[in-house]
């Protein structure tokens, strides 16, 4: 086989076979195939597109190019969940232990943030001693063990994933939504669970800016699970704004924490309870959303939910303590509330823009391999709708210094439009998309 | 800048500013910008194109990437000619002495064979001695003492192309027309003439299939030399069969003699005489066609152009006894006849059909660097709208062994489709584009 002519076919418009597919991902991940061949044909794939059974030949080739997990041979059902990412964020710290708490097994990996998006990696790491780096051996004992696992992205997974998204980072071609569809399923895939959850987020602090364009990704990954026969459902959730009110990493843990003891912010704790409930009616353990919702409001009010966070957290060497008294979690030296330059109705926050004022305050990453202080951040003290008066607080700075947290004022004030006119949100959840 | 945003630009369909283009070329000519990120703008470029402005500054960045002859500064006028390259071309060994011989310098850098397209360089190494590598001053003063030189391509002028090209070739972004017209220009360009003609071919044996592509090719150069002050006029001609009878290194050189002393076939012979004509219509060295075609069959019927080419042949080492006795020119050692397989009008040749089988004699390249002898080829005994009985001569093999001859007979023969009703040849020179 000749990758010339496999760049030429795609370059052409026409779909590659399977055989070819798996070649192509063989010889790249061997390094046989160089980078330069393998990036031209990462554009072809951005101009051309690939049709759903290529989407998910070449998911699977990634799958195969390293070590596969196959959780759901060791305990079934077991469910995994993925977030595109977006800005405050916090939903899989309170839906991994929930769903746990509620009797499913979790068996997550989740990566670092970049840029104005938040990893959960990051957030678990605010907490002392938490160890997200696990070998396969901890990875299952934990999994067995306390029903739930929380661990970084394995780079022993769909390596080939890892190169080639290295590889579109400096091409241009990340944007293409079937290689994000391949990108994020080759990693659920090797894996392995029984059932996934994605939530796919769109609006301005969402990779996908349009519910249009989060829905065409939602439906390729639905349909990818679908052959490669994982139970797939992904809900497609708004990021017109921040998410809840805490964006950063302790901060971020603090408010998860809240949502599992039913003292969350309304709109992202229903979101996360919605997701619990969601996975207990995939995996079977619930009739129907009814009756599965009483199944997740009881793990809330018995404390079972945030019990299992402190669980899980202790068993990968974190301090449960931080867990069972928030305000023991690592806190910034200086706090700034920026208040509101006007009276009206806040009638746009936009979250991509907090989230740059966050990651400026240290909470984030400008490049790969940044350090972070999972200190700062910002607390949001009104969202969308509200209705303020000048002087009245607008948000919370959590900064290392007096002058870093002055410096963002503008840049937050920025953030917001205001309205005379009242001013509704829209729901969370668009819409959910459940295989055909 | 950032060249991830410049593949965006590209990407998405934008044209890239002329500071930009420049900044591209120098970086990636200095090993700044490496190969995977110069593939994906590549085939962005060959998705999006490029407007005028664009590959005449990509043309002219290229140009400024190595050193430049500017031969337009030594002498005025000064002509190049350039073909788009097909099988049994023999043009430019006929036009370049011609024209010389008619008073206009010709400065010449011309390439190697590669696959079914022979090369002009490899043609004029059929005879002994031949040096097509110059120095820089070598050439300089063979022109000026001459008025005509012949040299390979200097790997001194447009770096950028040759790094860019070898990229193009394994990525499959050769056949971009705005890439193709900016790699011919910008080494045209580093040479500096002041007047250039070019042959763009089309048909089977042509790199560009149909008379619409040549078209739109030819008119992309006409612009850029024009947008680059180098007066450029482009005829359009037919390459539906092979140029003439010969194919094959020394084989085409015998023939260009023939053609120079007006003993040539008549349409390959029509075509270098109007090329001349041209050339000096276009330095003002004649008023119009018809005085210009006077000027050249003086210099036909009175030897001078066979003697420029025997002048130049000598001036860079060559024997010169082999252009004023062809018969001496390297021959191959079997000579063997395919004859019609029946009666009828030959109705199509398939040129790179036959430069195919002319290459597998040993005439030309499968790979660059390869071998070849200069003494194989074929000679064509009849052309398109030919009538033929069954048995006559079609096609004249000249072979290194009889089982090399041997083994091409049914390749020759499928290279021929036959007609019962007659058949007749289109004209070669399509139309002719000057500057707008």
């Amino acid at each position: 086989m000749q990758i010339v002519e496999l760049i030429s076919k795609k370059r052409d418009g026409e779909a590659l076979t399977t055989e070819q597919i798996d070649w192509l991902i063989d010889q790249y991940t061997r390094d046989t195939i160089p980078d330069y061949q393998m990036a031209a044909w990462l554009m072809a794939v951005y101009w051309r597109g690939m049709d759903a059974r290529e989407t998910s030949d070449l998911t699977l080739a990634m799958m195969r190019s390293g070590e596969q997990l196959r959780v759901r041979d060791i305990v079934t059902p077991v469910v995994d969940k993925h977030s595109t990412g977006g800005v405050g964020d916090k939903v899989t710290l309170a839906v991994a232990p929930l769903t746990a708490a509620c009797g499913v097994a979790v068996s997550k990996m989740t990566g670092r943030g970049l840029g104005h998006t938040g990893g959960t990696v990051d957030k678990l790491e605010a907490i002392d001693g938490f160890r997200a780096t696990l070998s396969r051996t901890e990875f299952i004992d934990i999994l067995t063990k306390h029903n739930i696992v929380l661990a970084g992205q394995s780079q022993d997974l769909a390596p080939a994933d890892g190169k080639m998204y290295a590889l579109r980072d400096v091409t241009a071609t990340v944007s293409s939504l079937s290689l994000i569809a391949t990108s994020i399923m080759s990693k659920k895939l090797a894996i392995g669970s029984s059932h996934l959850l994605l939530d796919v987020k769109f609006g301005s602090g969402a990779f996908m800016k349009t519910q249009e364009q989060a829905r065409e990704l939602a439906v390729a990954m639905v349909e990818i699970g679908k052959l490669a026969g994982m139970h797939t459902v992904a809900a497609i959730t708004s990021m017109e704004q921040p998410l809840g009110y805490a964006v950063g990493n302790a901060l971020e843990m603090a408010e998860a924490i809240k949502i599992l003891h039913g003292r969350g912010p309304r709109d992202i704790s229903e979101l996360c309870y919605h997701e619990v409930a969601e996975l207990l009616v995939m995996t079977g353990n619930a009739p129907g959303m009814s009756e599965a919702k009483q199944q997740v409001e009881r793990a809330v009010r018995s404390g079972a939910g945030v019990a299992k966070l402190a669980e899980v957290i202790a068993a990968q060497g974190g301090d449960a303590g931080q867990v069972e008294q928030p305000s023991l979690l690592p806190a910034a030296p200086v706090r700034s509330m920026v208040v509101a330059p006007r009276s009206g109705y806040i009638a746009g926050i936009d979250a991509e823009k907090i989230g740059l004022v966050s990651m400026s305050l240290g909470a984030g990453r400008f490049k790969k391999g940044d350090p972070i202080d999972h200190r700062t951040g910002l607390i949001l003290q009104a969202k969308l709708g509200d209705q303020l008066r000048a002087g009245e607080p607008l948000v919370e700075v959590h900064a290392r210094t007096e002058s870093e947290a002055e410096s963002v004022h503008d840049a937050l004030l920025a953030c917001y439009r205001w309205s005379e006119a009242s001013v509704t949100a829209g729901p969370l959840i668009g819409e959910v998309i459940h295989p055909s």
